[in-house]
């Protein structure tokens, strides 16, 4: 059966999962007890830990490909593996490649081919940059989920994110770009850091219900969690993943974590 | 002894070498006489053609890491091994790794472990929308090139990148705070696309003569290369590197290529 990331996601928000735990599995981070001498069998042990205890209560499941490549080798192979360990023994989780790619267009084919048939995964991140033309690569396919990097949650995003481009902030403006004229094929989503939540609100304003926004930024950096159900959900008390990466798999009990965060987000929905 | 990319560089600029190599060697591109049941040795055995027949006339090699990740893990050894081979018989020549990442602070940790340590590569392409803060990982390794996309070559460039932002448009931002405010380590570069030479010719004149330009978009994608070397160059008649990929590491014989685009190059400085 072919895989639809958003008829997937639908089906977690029906069921009340709104946390995408991160899987930024950093080697040197995870407990001695899942093995050191093997850098994948280490990764891929700790990332079955975490997913065979968790699956049943989350959303999403979004790898980082940074603390995979960091690895080289042993590192994607971890990747790979744990991809296929999702889709085989918890098939209904989607899985979001967090790469944050954007080339030009035929170079993105490449990014593509690794994404979408290589691991397997049903969305990716990218970076607005370029531009519709070059990311057409991965707008292309209606059936995978493209989240466009639009407020991110670090410090110091502001510095070109909250330029005022024309009419509105440079985030804006890709807010406005990504909803009216990205979305032909109803696969697209924002990326927008719980870490502004001014922002947040701003954004599902200006994208209606039908754009769902990937929210990082609560736990570990500091965005308070109330502020961004209420201002990132849509009339419908959906559209919104709430991402806990270091604050969840780094837990003496990452089930635990998962079903408090999920927990309190269904609180202000 | 420690490699430093601007002075490799600056090396390669004194002897008259303006050509960056991309060596985007998409695996279904390559010719069948390289093999092509071992994707990594036919990979690897294409760039090796590539480079021991280039690297005395080169002024750089930029691997662009899409069509390497296209093909997974053995493409990601072909990666490895090709930089090896570079650092190992032609120590003179700087490895960009063009791989547009951008991260928030943290992450862009994997990033770097991956380019600086576990490849070695000189160089990265990065993207800006983070802003400086985000990518303080990368800029902190003052003998480490990082070069900032400004004005891409793709035909959508300008969505974004035109936008008129307080000032001035988006990638005069960029290079106004690259050369401004991120060159504390004198260590950036931007990305200018040779498809918009007035842009160049721009960006040139705002940030000086101490930023190197990396100019992809002339050969397959059009760019006009006198209009490109005049509008790119420095007041010391060099500044510039001229990428070009597909046009020299797919033509019958690549070093005949390579000598005509920079003899061509050198006739416009």
């Amino acid at each position: 059966m072919k895989r639809n990331f958003r008829e997937l996601l639908e089906a977690r928000w029906s069921k009340g999962c709104f946390v995408c735990v991160g899987l930024d599995s950093e080697w040197g981070k995870i407990p001695e007890r899942f093995g050191s001498a093997d850098v994948t069998e280490c990764m891929l042990s700790f990332n079955k830990w975490v997913i065979d205890q968790t699956h049943d209560i989350v959303c999403c499941y979004k790898p980082n490909l940074a603390f995979y490549l960091a690895e080289g080798i042993p590192g994607l192979l971890a990747l790979q593996l744990t991809v296929r360990h999702i889709l085989d023994t918890a098939p209904g989780i989607p899985v979001i490649l967090d790469a944050k790619w954007a080339d030009i267009g035929n170079t993105n084919e490449g990014y593509v081919k690794m994404a979408f048939d290589y691991l397997q995964t049903d969305a990716v991140t990218v970076h607005p940059y370029l531009g519709r033309e070059a990311l057409e690569p991965f707008l292309k396919h209606a059936d995978k989920g493209v989240f466009v990097l639009c407020k991110t949650s670090n410090p110091g995003a502001g510095e070109f994110q909250d330029a005022h481009c024309e009419h509105n902030t440079l985030s804006q403006a890709v807010a406005d770009h990504v909803s009216e004229q990205w979305n032909a094929n109803g696969n697209c989503g924002l990326v927008v850091g719980a870490t502004y939540p001014v922002d947040l609100q701003d954004i599902r304003g200006l994208v209606g219900d039908d754009i769902p926004l990937l929210i990082p930024g609560i736990g570990a950096q500091g965005g308070d969690l109330e502020r961004t159900v209420k201002a990132g959900k849509n009339s419908r008390g959906t559209g919104i993943i709430i991402n806990s990466s270091r604050g969840i798999i780094f837990a003496p009990d990452p089930r635990a974590e998962t079903k408090k965060l999920n927990d309190s987000i269904t609180s202000f929905l």
